[in-house]
């Protein structure tokens, strides 16, 4: 796997997601998240549309977010990702957005996999395990 | 039909639409409209989920906008729809968002019908030429 | 206070918040959250606009959602919101996103307040204090 | 000025702007335009946070939008820019949304400039009158 370690995803603030206080208004960091585990993935050799067309999704099932300090438009943000835990059914990531050195939000993501024909969750597929790797 | 004319669709601006400058950003008009002509449609007959199950959707291929003021948190906002128009596979609905008296913006959006079995455009069927009734 | 007992704010799923699976993409529950704590506190007696006159507004530090099930276009939905700790500089809201007897998902967010002026966070004001009422 | 003509600003769609539908609701395409105006202004030599910081700003007040055919997810973006009008008080930039060699959309929108001490419009200041260039 060629994902480098640490992976860190980059994020460009849009105007719209920054608010009438002048930072990004809370809802748009599970809109990073989402960015930056797809990314994750697809660095670790699973693209989404591949994913997709092996017959599975990843649906999230918990998030927890903790803020820090706030981001503003033109700010430097990256997304850093590692993997917690990986179950049979389930894996969960950890995301620290960062702005320069500076840790704007920590959260932590549990997902499972469901399968696209509508039958619900299934055991982890090893193609995500390997796009995965081993928690951190 | 027991939709009234004029129809205004009510809308609450939500604290994260509002922008740095402290007004609406323009992105979200379009949910705006989005959001009334689905009750239009609905009022006159025409619920989303119906016309889907029926077998077609609506597609937006052209839309026209006019910001004559700005829309902030608080202010009670309406979209005012009226047909302008109604082809054989298209139509015309023009929209004024309103505070009060006040006209913040105008918009005029032609919409498509399409197959939602992939095969494109089609002839506005019957029941959503009732839910349009005639032109203003 | 007349806010009722149990508070439940009422929310119209937008169509754009419906993703390819057809579901509500996880990022628009915080946005259901703000709506439900705007309007909680405003039913207690504490507008928005009131509170930003009187020079303080409030910041999420913390949150934590469950998903047990997914919303879909026209699925009616209610925010139930609960007070589940009020300290000295923070309070804790509990949410309940339900359709119909369904619950939906379940979050936790914790609020600090702070002064507008930029000086940083701020003992509860008595105004807020009353809005939110006891713990549930 | 070392902006590339044409200028293309890459876009990368996000998983929840993709609708039911799986094709990018209409409402983002103004987010793409409002990131490829800034950008296009930043590579003619004036950054937006430079512009807030001489005192202006630039307001929409009007767009046009045309959809010629669907962007969906992992499809490759780009959003060509050019000048169309330049007056004394506003200014026209003409949009190309494409992918690869496909066009999925056009837009135009007209821009005023405002002072941000909220005195309303005013005429473009040379710094922006530069970072556009002459119209295309």
């Amino acid at each position: 796997m060629s994902r480098p370690v640490p992976f860190v995803h980059p994020i460009t603030v849009r105007y719209l997601e920054v608010d009438r206080q002048g930072v990004v208004f809370n809802m748009w960091y599970l809109a990073y998240l989402d960015d930056a585990m797809t990314a994750f993935l697809c660095e670790g050799g699973m693209p989404y549309g591949e994913m997709l067309a092996a017959g599975y999704d990843v649906q999230v099932v918990h998030t927890e977010l903790d803020w820090h300090g706030p981001l503003g438009l033109g700010d430097p943000v990256g997304v850093r990702v590692a993997v917690a835990h990986v179950g049979r059914k389930s894996f969960t990531l950890r995301f620290r957005v960062e702005s320069s050195a500076r840790v704007a939000a920590e959260a932590s993501t549990v997902y499972v996999a469901v399968r696209t024909d509508g039958s619900g969750t299934c055991e982890l597929p090893p193609t995500l395990l390997g796009a995965l790797g081993p928690p951190a």
